[in-house]
């Protein structure tokens, strides 16, 4: 048996705890609990600040994106996020300034998405921790699961990938506030999710792990294929950017890294003009990048179709 | 304005952060949101290593700990608690028989009040911090707040107190696993929370913060004072005896410590009666114990009556 957790990662500990105690920890981002017509969507989302606070962003982002993350999970299931508590722990020492800056970070992303504050925790701890629960509501024939796809449909993503990447190797070089604000700067999908799933999207994730460890996971659970057309995913100009400037593989910073919130979701062939024609009306930015296939990841680029590898980010 | 958070503590901050921002953090021990008949609660509670965490305690009894005192805000209400969920953060150096052992003391207290797992996160982190969310319903007419509180209702607690407290002592002056897991030796009180709602109390809160905590807050939220008789608080065993060991005074043990999660409560004078005989019937421990009156808190004691000064337990 592995000793320690940084041997085993986030996956191998919940793969030994369902096999040691035989309960099922959720596949889908957020949990899904039957009220009449509707499922309450609930999920935690925890950041602490050696790990997930980059060094040099504002109080207020670092509020705004922890809020946002977790309003993202509601959204990857095609919900309404409407309610939200936070567990904050905090060392003595911390500016009061600091925490009033987090809460209004954390407002203003509530507001954005029209979700209310309805309480939350604060204890002392050695390190900056907070916990945040979001719950939200989808019709039951509405939710979007992890769960669902078939061979042939058509595979998209919301908005352009990179962005968060871009930002992480630019603060990691140069360090300083506005690298690190681009590393944490996301928005929950709600508009999005809310619309592929009133168009019929089979299937949905949140990128939070990378689009190469999303369509890996969502393969296993629908025991599935890839096939990514590798110039048809949407890259971020700054992605682009950065990629020329550091030398690294613009694959590394939209496929591989992670720390975005697009949602990756898949759509039945039979619907997807239809959704296509709505989100052009209706300005919800949504690509097509490929398709579910028989099994195995595979990416099309410049006629070659080559195996993908790799399996994005890992939590330890 | 206060620096640092160690300065103005928990209520301190929260107060603040009403002020700057107006909006209400709940007064009650969850969050209670329309569901038809019924109220959903919610709540939330975080544990961090360093803090909440007494060495020489158990992984397994620190697991069961962690899961009954979120329990116990789902109980405090006079509901049903119905699903859990829990945000881990470790550090990458925790041994994962640590994990499995939390692991398995959560499933223990979920699995004895019949509430299910249904996910979680696990993130990594400098300390070894948890976050539990409980989630649990209670029939609308049923729900026990804060508020409530009418001049002349008879003020109970559950159970008997002073037992953590006690242990708390020792294990300073000795140290070592024993010690450590009566600290944290707690129970969520399910069936009583559910039992006094049913019975007409008129307002409950747990005691995690302390007798004379709690009688100020639901004093402050009622515009009431408390008369408590102080030879009809009953007391545990254990705290009479470390209070004699150590010589510590019994009210530090008692009724200033908090750590415990008996509940306090008030009943209408004109109920207590059925509920006092109902209680024997069902084998439900609860004690008369003084009675809402019409401002101050006081305490009658040998034919005296003295101010309660004190405000319990804080967590910064």
């Amino acid at each position: 048996m592995p000793e320690r957790l940084g041997d085993i990662g986030e996956r191998g500990l919940i793969e030994l705890i369902r096999a040691q105690y035989g309960y099922s920890w959720p596949d889908d981002d957020s949990a899904a609990i039957e009220m009449g017509k509707e499922y309450l969507l609930i999920t935690t989302d925890a950041i602490s600040r050696g790990s997930h606070v980059p060094e040099g962003a504002s109080m207020e982002k670092v509020g705004y994106f922890f809020a946002a993350l977790n309003l993202s999970d509601i959204a990857a299931m095609g919900g309404r996020p409407k309610y939200f508590m936070s567990a904050l722990t905090f060392p003595k020492d911390t500016p009061v300034d600091d925490l009033l800056k987090i809460e209004r970070g954390i407002r203003r992303c509530l507001a954005k998405y029209g979700v209310r504050l309805i309480g939350g925790d604060l204890k002392q701890g050695k390190e900056l921790n907070m916990a945040g629960i979001a719950i939200g509501a989808v019709p039951r024939r509405r939710i979007l699961k992890r769960t669902g796809i078939r061979r042939g449909d058509v595979l998209c993503v919301t908005g352009s990938l990179g962005k968060n990447a871009a930002g992480y190797y630019m603060w990691k070089r140069y360090g300083g506030k506005k690298w690190a604000e681009m590393l944490i700067d996301i928005e929950p999908r709600v508009k999005e999710g809310m619309f592929i799933s009133e168009y019929g999207a089979s299937s949905a994730i949140d990128l939070s792990d990378g689009l190469f460890s999303a369509i890996s996971q969502l393969g296993r659970i629908n025991r599935c294929g890839f096939l990514i057309d590798y110039y048809k995913v949407p890259i971020d100009s700054r992605a682009r950017h950065v990629s020329n400037k550091l030398g690294i593989d613009i694959e590394q910073l939209a496929f591989n890294f992670g720390g975005e919130y697009e949602l990756l979701f898949t759509v039945p062939k039979s619907k997807f003009a239809r959704m296509k024609a709505a989100a052009a009306r209706k300005e919800v930015m949504i690509s097509e990048i490929g398709k579910a296939s028989e099994k195995g990841l595979a990416m099309l680029k410049g006629g070659m179709v080559r195996r993908i590898k790799g399996s994005g980010y890992e939590h330890f």
